[in-house]
């Protein structure tokens, strides 16, 4: 075997086009969308949806607001003929939506096509056939007289079978399918004679659908073709320019985007970009896309995890946890300074006076997807002080003093280093008890109960019992304030030398079950440590975390 | 909550590029690649590697052919640091690869960055800080000059630590973090101060990397900041211009594609796009495009299965199925006219003379991937004949005639529409026996053993024992040949009407082992019907094909 057969490989050629446009275009409003999950998802699922599926799926692009929702190929069998009229025959299609069917141009298949139509209010037939040289000489042996030839006569059968059924408002669809891959200006041509056949008008326009049925190029190829389609063919304002691309080379997003640059108005698609091999361009990254760029896409996934299990139920296949905001890890951050980036852009947004989302590193505010901000940051080995923080303000209340952050990653990265998998919020908790001595057995001062009196002077007397190895020892000592009156008396009974450099506590919680979290930094001989003490009353927090820094010095 | 919050964002601003070249440019060499698999893949997953799996990736790329690896951030912790220095001291990276770590701009972490890579023959250290305004504004607090400064010293850090370890070839590589999200002026500003500290020459370039850290617009937009870039930055020629997307839109791998086209030289990321949030371009697509654009992409992929397998293992994440060139579905066809043209594809190629690949929906040959064309085609009740006739004849050696393909087609979609999962090998294999009372006990007539002899005026003699209904039936006709002799045989002892309209057979195998399979098209009354044998001997395998025909015919 070969290992760089690329000679086995010819480039796609370029297109003429001297007078580029689409480049320096933007999209500045959302495109007509349709759907083809129940066909081109459908029919590249290892086990197709049965009928529950399909509807469920149904209802939900309904949902979303897909207003254009291809439902099937009449043709192919009695599983889908009787899904699709089961769904025109039982009113399950809104008023505002259309269902689209795809045939292929032979008069028997079209004819089932229209029957499986029969009552619907509206519909759009979907006509196609391939045109690019590949499939001419390998596939069908035909001339591209005999390809148009095609094309011409299932339009023709098409215009007949709808004017035998006058009551559904009909919308034709073409597809030259294998567009990307053929000779441009023979597609147009195609195009252009089935337009003769059926004589759309800019008040009731065909679709022209042009396929990256295998994508081949570069996605500004793709744009050129369509902008050159636009500009070179006749009647233009008599047809609707659709997209549909496929994702062989990792582009069919970017193909769809430039795309519509280049002038197409609307856009063939599926879910999390299910479809044949490597799937369809995705119309949840495409629509999101467009939220980023302050344009509203017409399409509601504010409750995507709702999406997501609706769609990986039919097709049976996982959103991948990177797919792009769908997937599990697209909003998480492990690394220390994007989850501490991430930690300052929450804190600014709440801060500002406008809605205007500026969060590092999220390029969507969780929220609009219903993601809580909880999931955003998650904890491993490689998260710093930030994350760590964020985690237990999260989940404890707890607002740790920056420096205490500092010492507090470092405790949680030994123990990250040592279990060597992700840390969950509990194992979190279990860090800063076991750091602090919080709420644990295990620390050699245990505060069993105090007394404290102010004396008129402003002194503080406390007298307290301390469980020490196995014992209980009275203590009593004085100070200028409650602090200074806890530390002197831990420093004289257990000769500790505990110098206070810093304070700040806060409320853990409101109301009744409010409770008050205090910490204290101080020094211990050249040491810097740190102790942290809660309790429903805010004296007795702060008496905690003197206790708590006393164990902390004696500790290693 | 708000359903379309897209008010929330605001479009990202064009670039002014009057004279832009990028659309009208293809790609026709390999970039420079480098992997941060070790780096912004390591950092992104669940449970980072540790060192047993980061040495069995590091070997991966070595294998692939990577001859630039990120191999992670020293700093961080122990962890990093021993694997890399280890790394440096083991001897484990080739002569012609260079290993890269990342720092941030601090002159204590760039002195570790430095300290472990102690002994490398040659490494690159790459510098970073951020420079857009929601980082300056958010994250920081700091002003442009600020940020600027930051990039200074720590290049100066570097040029200091570097001359410090003069047996090491040292490379430097700068990246202005969050460049696709900053003023392109700004970032060209600090680029140029850091390349006024380092003094690079064409003969000795800076790498200057220019992150899509966020991705946050159509990847055109992208390929405008890069060619802006090189065209403004001073000294081009004295700098590699490398490009580092995300994939937060899901056009991460066009970005680095249009990035290319636009003047870049060096592409970084993943295989199979892992990194952070929605993963880095993907690496194993990038160079498999260029592939299929007949450009050597200098990587090997021939063996991608083996690559998918340590990926997963290291990374804990899966390939998605319809990942590019990857995914377990992206060679797959389920749909019947897509079976059907494949498989015509496929025999086209069997007969051309050269090895130019132009096979329908297969936009790469599956086996210069080390992929079998056997999984290319997968039977479900989508598919038509071709791709029954294909697994058929993939499994069996069977080919049958196109006319039976579409008969037994009927037969194989019942059983798909009935048994409701996608069908294998085996499934196919049942439904032919059924369908043609080949190798069952189930069928009305059955033969246990027969003579035939050939009179001298060339007629046949057809003598033969029959299993009917339980019993045994000796029967006899004369034909014109074997096939019309049994014929006569059965027409007669048995009430039948069977009129041969087509016969075909051919050897199943070769060698001694060799078979022969007969198919029989018959009509009967109104009926098309069809038999098949299959026997040691090719006269048996007629004899069967006819009794086969004759069972049809009896059945509903």
């Amino acid at each position: 075997m070969l290992k760089n057969p690329s000679h086995k490989y010819r480039p796609f050629p370029q297109i003429n086009l001297p007078d580029r446009q689409w480049p320096s275009r933007i999209i500045d409003k959302a495109p007509r969308w349709l759907s083809t999950d129940l066909r081109d998802g459908n029919q590249s699922i290892i086990d197709p949806m049965d009928g529950v599926k399909k509807r469920r799926f149904f209802d939900l692009l309904v949902e979303v607001g897909v207003k254009e929702i291809e439902v099937g190929f009449p043709s192919a069998g009695a599983t889908e003929f009787d899904f699709i009229s089961g769904l025109v025959q039982s009113g399950a299609v809104p008023e505002d939506v259309t269902i689209q069917v795809l045939t292929q141009s032979r008069e028997d298949l079209i004819r089932t096509s229209f029957e499986s139509l029969r009552g619907a209010r509206a519909a759009i037939v979907h006509l196609y056939n391939a045109v690019s040289p590949a499939w001419r000489d390998i596939v069908f042996r035909m001339s591209k007289d005999e390809v148009r030839e095609i094309a011409m006569t299932g339009a023709k059968v098409m215009r007949d079978c709808a004017a035998a059924q006058p009551d559904t408002d009909w919308h034709f669809q073409y597809s030259p399918e294998t567009f990307s891959t053929a000779e441009i200006d023979f597609s147009i041509e195609v195009c252009a004679a089935v337009m003769e056949v059926l004589q759309p008008t800019p008040d009731k326009p065909i679709i022209l659908n042009l396929p990256a049925t295998v994508e081949a190029a570069t996605p500004n190829i793709y744009a050129d073709q369509i902008e050159y389609f636009c500009k070179h063919l006749p009647n233009r304002e008599s047809a609707v320019i659709s997209l549909h691309t496929h994702n062989d080379r990792g582009t069919g997003v970017a193909a769809a985007e430039l795309g519509l640059m280049a002038g197409a108005d609307r856009v063939e698609g599926c879910l999390f970009g299910n479809g044949e091999r490597t799937g369809n361009c995705c119309l949840v990254t495409m629509a999101l896309n467009l939220y980023t760029q302050g344009v509203d896409p017409q399409l509601d996934f504010s409750d995507i995890d709702r999406v997501i299990e609706t769609v990986e139920y039919c097709n049976d296949l996982p959103v991948h946890q990177r797919h792009p905001y769908g997937g599990e890890l697209v909003f998480t951050a492990f690394s220390g300074s994007h989850q501490d980036a991430i930690k300052k852009g929450f804190e600014a947004h709440d801060m500002q006076n406008d809605e205007l989302w500026r969060v590092p590193y999220l390029p969507i505010d969780p929220a609009d997807l219903g993601r809580d901000y909880e999931a955003v940051i998650r904890v491993n080995s490689q998260s710093g002080k930030g994350g760590f923080a964020w985690v237990l303000e999260q989940d404890q209340g707890l607002k740790l003093p920056k420096k205490m952050q500092a010492d507090f990653s470092r405790h949680v990265q030994h123990m990250a280093d040592d279990i060597g998998r992700e840390l969950n919020a509990a194992d979190i908790w279990d860090a800063f008890k076991g750091a602090y001595h919080v709420d644990t057995q295990e620390q050699k001062f245990q505060l069993e109960d105090y007394e404290e009196s102010r004396a008129s002077d402003g002194t503080r007397l406390f007298a307290g019992k301390i469980a020490v190895d196995g014992g209980t020892q009275s203590v009593s000592g004085r100070g200028n304030g409650l602090i200074s009156s806890v530390v002197t008396t831990l420093e004289d009974a257990f000769d500790l030398d505990l110098k206070v450099l810093d304070y700040t506590e806060h409320a853990l919680g409101t109301g009744r079950d409010a409770k008050a979290a205090a910490y204290l930094m101080c020094q211990s001989g050249d040491r810097i440590i740190w102790g942290c003490g809660i309790d429903e009353d805010v004296a007795t927090a702060s008496v905690r975390a003197v206790l708590s820094a006393a164990n902390s010095a004696v500790a290693d």
